[in-house]
């Protein structure tokens, strides 16, 4: 067993358990014979393949037995074989492992572990992970919310449109993995060196089709692992959108003013020391998820290279490194779908984010507004530009009371003790919105841009002008209205969910 | 020239020039000239160093007639010596490059260069970081913030302190390089598969002395590459914990309540659609310079395998990734520097976010303070920890005007526009803290724990005889205050830059 | 420009130059206007359109003015978008990168200089490559060499087939990058947050047709980076089986014995020490091009990771990761399609090496062979097994002279003298093969494997019985001939390159 | 338990075992409880620090019950304080984990589990690899092979001192390893965001020196993991180091003609269809350990960034890489010291190998010897590096029979058959030397470089001349004897082993 247990998926580690390998080693062994059987049409053979897997079926393999084996002759496929074998009359030793080699087993099996690994991160995962956020885009299609580019605030969204982006990354991902699937469905029976020596190349293809596998013309001893890497880097894409999504979750669960925050149980504590405490532990998890991925993954990369017809370095790093990959995927598929199905969203908050954003979150809508009119005044591109910059950088401006306290800091604990007093008792100002300062003309002169106060009036003037017509105004201020700005999600759903 | 114009520092560039990497190889074969007529007192030899080194000094390196050369003969360290002994007479000829190899030249220059930037960072760029976040330190020592765990508000700190924590991390990695920078004090000069031949070790001791090296006993034709893997590390390191530093300066400059952010120059535009945003792109930046010097370094530790006595694979990779990494280490340096130096701080926000956080800041402290006086009660540590628990969800209990807006989402956006609207009225409730809702014995219950309302009761109960005693609610008082709570910052100060 | 000159394609370094970028940014600017003015149809934008496309037609970007722009308002889009705004009339500014935002434009000029790159990839490089291996499978289809897994020779195959096996490894690295391809068909022009804002769907697609890219719905102010990862794992693929096929060729070319090398110029010089030296420093330079090619992807890969609808840590990485990546990868295949096309082969050294091997080459063969014919003599799987290891460890035994000289150490330097001139006359044994000391019955005791020497006599016995059939004897032999036993690499042939 | 049962090292388990760390935990919380009562000198706490001790030995933890209670309440720190709480009466609870947070167990505890597996490597196991190593250079002190760079033979060496270049590589490892210690001998006990709120510093100091463990000013919740990645990065340079000189054994085990090789069981199987294999499988795993080495580091590195005062994405991470590379280190150390220890070497074959390099080895002391001598026959620098390389090139020139089988390619299987057949009794030429080739002025012409026949014969009418001087010939054979090659490889055994 690899992963820690807190990490573990149970259906991975049993693809992965010595009791599976071996039995699809059997299978292997038993496929070849079979398939030898038939392609020669030889009675001895056909008979032989009859009575071996009988005895077979009858004697299952015996772990322990193998393990003390494998430590005698450090081989662990021979400790195999000769475990299969000692259930054999001699008679019919000679039938067994015909002209292949140890990975001639050991490679179709490996296909077959990764081939199961992968349809029980498809069907058993992720389906549900694709289901939960669609239905978490469509609860939540006209709960408004800020975006935030650079972490700022910036144009208004739904919180569904997010889910849906989210959705679709996944989906990049889960492409990703169903691209890299049919390299897997290939393998390979052709002996040490992968040029069949004695081994009919019909053989091969009819035992791999039993295996519901196909060959792969011009293996070695082993299969390319170049074929491999792929699935690798297709499942940790998958967990990097995974924390992706995770970190976005995170960002809005910031306290203060969350948006949202991972479920937190009735019995959970989150800090020893701080009883308060509702950490996004779940979400932090996958982080460190994805800084497992990335390392497995280059574990598995570097497999790509071997010595000509193989050497085995790659063995003990897909022992170890393939399981614990699997582990990671399916633990972060399983903790993101769980803290997304108990997402606590408020949209209260959303709220109160857009109110204190102070209408800037259309200030590309306006932007364009004044563009477009402020040519008449001569104005050009430039100027609408930094009069809609002007307007959002005053309407942040603090009161007289909060500037004295941005500019003079405390020089001893008690003087922080009197202010942080103070402030308790202190108002939040109102708060204004550019789709105001900018129709009532109301920009005023700051030292954060590169602008004079002539500038400043020459603008109001101009406002003024422009707004004092009534049908102008109307329109301005519906750009600030959310039907007005969203109505192109719809053909986001459209596309993305095929829902109008 | 290797990195991007936008991230190159021109002093690096000069050290890993083709200019100054011949002078340097110039000046190893002088030193062995020089070294080897010295140990061997050899007259013929004293005179030949002499002349040489006369005629190389007159015939500067034509590094183009270098570089022709070396498309001729493919190799580029033959290709200096044959421009360097172009200016010699025959009989001079004989004297140069004595029974050493090509990279008995190359080693040496090789030490130098990173030397030399390694001393750039430290002494051109490092200090002034330093001395960047001392005084940051010192500016904010009685500001007070949340602290953040988990993104959560966490105990109350001052900026300052939270300085002295990412000082500490720089101090750290300035550390490790220190560590790390002797590995590059050794060099070779023992012949091509460095086991000497007909080298005098001690003309190699010598020789490297005059370079200012010292002889690294046990080299092959090259010196080992576990050496300087660490240096490339240390480097890495201190790009990595910049990156950590510019991360919670981001996450603290997230609009909405912006605690602070990165300078915004007067003519500077944060977005070509958004003329609101003040986009922390310096910072952001440094996140990726973090990527690149991890990359750097995956190649640089590759380098410390090579076959045997040596093979040429880690010739491109030194040429491209060691100045490429030293731009990137240098460029966070100056980018954070610059960043700090201008950095906006809010300390009205700061204080914002405390009162806003409800006095759960003291969480800790009130468990333990009443973990002690509960005992009296009967109540044990789980109690205590129960009680704080609750009164820091009830603090946060919304109204019931925005628990409505919190429990039901609008159906189209027409809705959204009305509740956009309706809120841009709604005033905020006024704060509480648990200071006072424990003290006042107001507990009550939520569906968020585990908990009986009877449970609720009784602790009510205990908190109201507990608090009736007057001493008890000043010291309970105490426990906010600022002045109580970081006392032990001071050590802090002093043990970090030795102040009191 | 990025990549150190040596290493540095003028192809790839013109697809992301400024001038190309900065084009590809006006071709997407315009294509947005032409767009919006199909899809609305509205006469001002149709001729707004025509005269802007003059204008800027008739002057051409200057690069010089823009970087001094963008040093002023640090952000070079912007700067770009003044430089082309300060050749139009304030008339139609006000049409220009309409409600679009800046990564609008940038991104399908990204995606289009992507697929340049990967176009360069596959046409003027990787044809010739995928030729260059065909050709000398083809051409060295009869030419034997040991098979060598573990390093140790194994069965025999013909040169031709490890150049298949090659072939296939590279066309496996090809189709995934043929796979990854259409990742970077998708594009967007949906705005800051990509939800569209005043921007109209519609008008995406048209300008991205005009692109000859697609809409990508669920991008958010740039497309998730998760699609870009796919192509860069699949670049550094292929430079890694490059890498892969590079060191088969230099484990290869070993002196003593070589097999094969790359090509040595007439003038070259291997070693400034050594002038025997052919050093195979373009193979060896291949493994430094794997080492990099797995830095820029694992800098690629952290991109994944951005901040909710985006921040801009992965600009400066992808400046410098893409380009960079792009020259090893075109760098690595130019280099090893140099090697291969003037490799020089030793085929006289396979056969001496074929010939020095004593017949192991055919050990399974001889297992299988007596693995059934020993049955009637009551031996099973197990004896045929410990038969031919017996003859093979016995075939290398060395003889009396050279065992001395095995087994005695020198132990000073002059002894050493003494024993390296005695070997220079000392003869080697005839070489024997496996061949005949089975057939022969002349297995003798060795303390290498755990077997008694009645073992081995009972061995002899049934040997001496087995082989006294001279129908048996002719079969056995017939084991040891190459056209026996690569009879099957015609199934490789013909299923690879499809001839029979 | 986390890595394969193949890999795993049974003190590492142990040491990072539940049982273990929790046993830690508590010996963290009884420090604090001690510290605490003798900073104060407070009675109550004296004999609460007494009772608790005494019951806590009584009650040993309940792994299984902490499990439980951990996933009732999602955090495994405040489960282990339930566990101990337990068995407290409500009057000592109190006294329990006072002001402090979970991390302040974790990290102490953390940091004596890392400081417990350093101890382990180092002296468990790394003293008997350099010992190893050590012994190897002694036995081998005389014993002379080629040196190789580039994969090609070098100059002589002693296979002697390839294990001293072996050994330091590893002791630069070492004391990396050594460097990177005092990093985990401080920790922290400062509260939960590292700024000691009602901590007391003097117990934190105390209660760490309990542990004997030291502050560290500036910590936050957690210590920054920049400290810890050094110790990784040690570790991974240690089995990269270790995969290194694998590789170098791995290469000289190649068959044909190999120098050495790992050791070999009596009943060990090396292939299951070849039984003639006996491959380096302990070596070539050590590359895969090497592998895994540099994705577990990749993951810690990844570590350094946390949100602020902390987030614990960082844990899971730490649970399974730590460990797991610390398996991988002991592991490879184990397995190097074992193939050191039973290391199968051949002179033999070394003495071949010399012979069969026909002196080059002394190539480089042939063109010193040359470039001096020269001068008065008015032949330079370059002259004498092309006298040796057309010697070098000559004397590996095959006789006529063998350049045919060089040519001529066959055409079919059987034409191979027959070349086969031809080389089995095909003589091999006597072996020249430059030695005599150049003394007996025999260079001749090949069109491999860039020389006309004239210059040809001009250099051997020089050389005839100059060798006709008994005295210079006989200096010239000197060149070529190992007690003159290697006469200052006693430095290396003085510096290295400090024996003369």
């Amino acid at each position: 067993m690899d992963m820690h247990g807190r990490y573990q998926n149970i259906a991975i580690s049993d693809i992965f358990s010595d009791r599976n390998k071996l039995g699809l080693w059997e299978g292997v062994e038993l496929a070849v014979l079979k398939a030898d059987a038939e392609v020669t049409g030889d009675e001895a053979r056909i008979s032989a393949f009859s009575e071996i897997a009988e005895i077979w079926l009858k004697n299952s393999i015996d772990i322990e037995w193998w393990k003390a084996r494998d430590r005698e002759i450090h081989h662990d496929y021979n400790a195999f074989l000769d475990e299969r074998l000692r259930h054999l009359p001699v008679h019919l030793q000679a039938f067994v492992h015909p002209n292949i080699t140890s990975y001639d087993g050991e490679e179709p099996a490996f296909a077959s572990m990764l081939s199961s690994a992968i349809e029980f991160v498809f069907e058993a995962l992720y389906a549900k992970l694709d289901e939960t956020l669609a239905n978490l885009a469509v609860k939540y299609r006209y709960t408004i919310m800020n975006a935030r580019t650079h972490g700022q605030e910036a144009e208004l969204q739904t919180f569904g449109a997010r889910c849906l982006a989210w959705l679709k990354e996944i989906r990049v991902a889960h492409d990703a993995l169903l691209t890299a699937k049919p390299n897997i469905s290939y393998s390979k029976i052709s002996g040490a060196i992968g040029k069949y020596g004695s081994i009919n190349p019909d053989m091969e293809k009819a035992a791999l089709q039993i295996l519901e596998l196909k060959p792969f013309y011009g293996a070695t001893q082993i299969m390319p692992r170049i074929l491999y890497a792929a699935v690798a880097e297709a499942l940790c894409g998958l967990v990097l959108v995974i924390d992706k999504i995770a970190t976005d979750i995170r960002l809005n669960a910031r306290s203060g003013r969350p948006l949202m925050r991972e479920p937190f149980a009735k019995k959970q504590k989150g800090s020893s020391a701080m009883p308060h405490k509702k950490n996004p532990i779940q979400l932090e998890q996958l982080e460190g998820m994805g800084r497992m991925a990335k390392g497995y993954v280059s574990m598995i990369v570097d497999n790509i290279k071997t010595w000509e017809e193989r050497a085995i370095e790659q063995s003990c790093v897909e022992r170890v490194a393939w399981p614990d990959l699997f582990h990671v995927t399916c633990h972060s598929i399983l903790v993101l779908k769980n803290v997304l199905s108990g997402l606590v969203v408020y949209p209260d908050n959303m709220l109160r984010e857009i109110r204190d954003s102070r209408g800037v979150y259309a200030s590309s809508e306006a932007k364009e507004f004044l563009k477009e009119r402020l040519v008449h005044y001569g104005f050009g591109y430039e100027d609408a530009y930094r009069i809609v910059q002007l307007a959002c950088f005053n309407v942040f401006a603090p009161s007289d009371r909060w500037t004295v306290l941005r500019e003079s800091l405390p020089g001893s604990y008690e003087k922080a003790d009197e202010i942080l007093y103070d402030v308790s008792f202190l108002k939040e100002e109102s708060v204004g919105s550019i789709r105001e300062s900018i129709s009532l003309a109301e920009l005023f002169y700051t030292d954060e841009l590169e602008i004079s106060m002539a500038q400043v009036d020459s603008y109001n003037v101009c406002l003024k002008d422009l707004f004092g017509d009534e049908k102008i105004l109307e329109e301005w201020q519906k750009l600030f209205e959310p039907s007005f700005l969203l109505r192109h999600e719809n053909t986001l759903y459209k596309e993305i969910l095929g829902i109008e």
